[in-house]
């Protein structure tokens, strides 16, 4: 029996070039006389050179990234921490395959952009400027009345939602490069060494989870959650139902095999700006907080794209589901809460943040 | 076969009164109604009720604790954060059962009043006050000369190190009474509403691990951890003769089954003021943050006196090796963080006091 394409990881294919897409070139950060430096100037004496565990894992990656200048490594430097959250609508919502409505993106957003959210409460708390970008939410998305918070909005609408994948590419691949462009234009604007990733989009999972299926050679049965019966009122029939639903949307673009191909085939607009912020943070040597299982499906597909990005990724937080889980083993991630969250927006990389401090007080302690 | 008593769980033994022990009551603090209305406080329409996931679990648990003034619960209030590092020897150092030389201990705690160590960075970072205790260190520690820093030294001391538990109990009765009275009084006198705990003392351990076994009907095989190899240069064989001895100090004090007679037994001070300070801190309404592996067999000993206690306690972190991991099981804690910390001193604690922080800004926003 032939093995099915679809289940070849995508890093044994070969990939034709997208026309179009211009990608920056990303430096891989590995350096082990840094890593050896780093290291004895960090042990304490007569304490465990471990002890310290990830946490000197992080503030030696963070040290790499953060290496990339003529003058010999010294001190972390954390400037202007952004959170951008970019917004979405996917037409595979028409499927019912969230237990909300489609409107909720649109809500959210508005949310967010009165500073109601989580994210806005800990943005604040962590001194993070927080910008929302309509990246293809299905309704537009009104400037907020200038006010007492900082929240900015960036229009950069590809489209109004992606299209139900089930019939058809959720987006042109003219769109989807589009979409990767507008993502690297937004963090080149951006201040900061500093960039934290979050999104937003009613059926996000869903794309999320058609992706790591075809970029990791998962069966769409693994890579899509069962919603919580507890927090919803799913029975085992509306979860079986969804996953024919994606598993017709998988096989019907059973050729989209290339990272980029993927993208265009399952969607959506945030996943895609979210590539396009990875790649370009990466180009310039920025660190990158990666969110939830959306943010990790665009980190997918970034290291497809470019490999060296994967050494600018600092994944903030494990969810309870296990396509989740599944997901960081294939991205090699050991993110560093484990809280449950099923929120995205950026906070679990908010939340995350004041590790990343921790790592520097240790690290410029021992300078 | 009858079953060994020493592997029945201690939940299900009578306890003899202790001579002379004088615990401070401890109200539990479930209260279903606040619960309620808290989680009704900070949905956010639109928004899955449970996504932030064991953040909002640790709100309720921390609004729980402060709920106790006839006041209706407002807001979460974190005054004047401590960190109290215990430090104490044990005589099983003389067994070889760490990989350090007993004298470590007495240098990690001048390395902790010298302002030197990781905990005092993160202290510093987060704005904790530190106090380290001297419950029993093998040396005479001397007051550091004042100078820039701000660490206060406790001289507490029940002995020079307990005794060696392979030839009789670590201590006496009355000195693990005198010892819990000390810890408690320690807390009584700080003040704040948060207090996070740590400990130093070469081969706590291996106390930690024979409490562990005894209290909870673990097998000591299980209840202790090799030490990393790549780490240190243990082979089996070392493993294994440890392994024996701790064997033989079980067996020897096989009678040994309330909480308070296996501690006498296996000792030792640091973890005997760690039940104080948190008994006390219970008493006190007070949240209690603990560190590792030796602060949760101290936290075993303080259940086992006062089940509510339990009610107070955040766990920060869990460690790498699996015995930590079964006690947390045991403890039915859900720690903070996961990050392979192998210190104790208090760092983890420190590590987690953000997520407090947040939970504290997330519920604060939804008043």
């Amino acid at each position: 029996m032939a093995r099915d394409p679809a289940l070849i990881p995508f890093h044994s294919r070969p990939h034709a070039p997208v026309p179009g897409l211009r990608l920056p070139p990303i430096a891989a950060t590995a350096d082990a006389t840094l890593d050896h430096t780093l290291m004895l100037r960090m042990a304490v004496p007569g304490q465990d050179a471990l002890g310290l565990g990830r946490l000197q894992q992080l503030a030696l990656q963070l040290a790499r990234i953060q290496n990339g200048s003529p003058l010999p490594f010294d001190l972390l430097v954390f400037d202007a921490p952004q959170l951008v959250v970019f917004a979405g609508d996917h037409g595979l919502a028409d499927e019912g395959l969230s237990e909300w409505p489609q409107s909720v993106t649109h809500e959210q957003v508005v949310q967010l952009l009165a500073g109601k959210s989580p994210a806005n409460v800990l943005a604040r708390q962590h001194g993070f400027d927080l910008t929302v970008v309509d990246a293809g939410v299905g309704t537009p998305i009104n400037q907020p009345p200038p006010g007492h918070h900082t929240v900015t909005l960036q229009s950069r609408k590809i489209g109004y939602g992606t299209r139900n994948c089930l019939f058809g590419p959720a987006m042109s691949l003219t769109q989807a490069v589009s979409a990767i462009h507008a993502g690297m234009d937004v963090v080149r604007h951006l201040p900061g060494t500093v960039i934290a990733l979050g999104d937003v989009g009613v059926a996000g999972t869903a794309s999320a989870s058609l992706l790591l299926s075809r970029l990791c050679g998962v069966p769409v049965v693994d890579a899509f959650a069962r919603e919580d019966p507890g927090a919803t009122s799913l029975d085992d029939t509306l979860h079986w139902q969804r996953l024919d639903k994606l598993q017709a949307a998988s096989q019907r673009h059973g050729a989209a095999l290339s990272p980029i191909h993927a993208l265009a085939a399952f969607g959506g607009f945030e996943i895609a700006m979210q590539v396009g912020a990875m790649l370009q943070a990466g180009s310039e040597r920025r660190i990158v907080l990666v969110d939830g299982f959306v943010a990790g499906a665009a980190a997918l597909v970034a290291r497809g794209l470019s490999p060296s990005v994967a050494d600018y990724l600092v994944f903030a937080q494990r969810g309870a589901a296990s396509p989740h889980r599944l997901m960081l083993i294939h991205l090699r991630a050991h993110p560093l809460l484990d809280l449950e969250l099923n929120l995205n927006q950026g906070v679990g990389a908010l939340l995350a943040w004041p590790l990343l401090q921790s790592a520097q007080a240790v690290m410029d302690a021992s300078a």
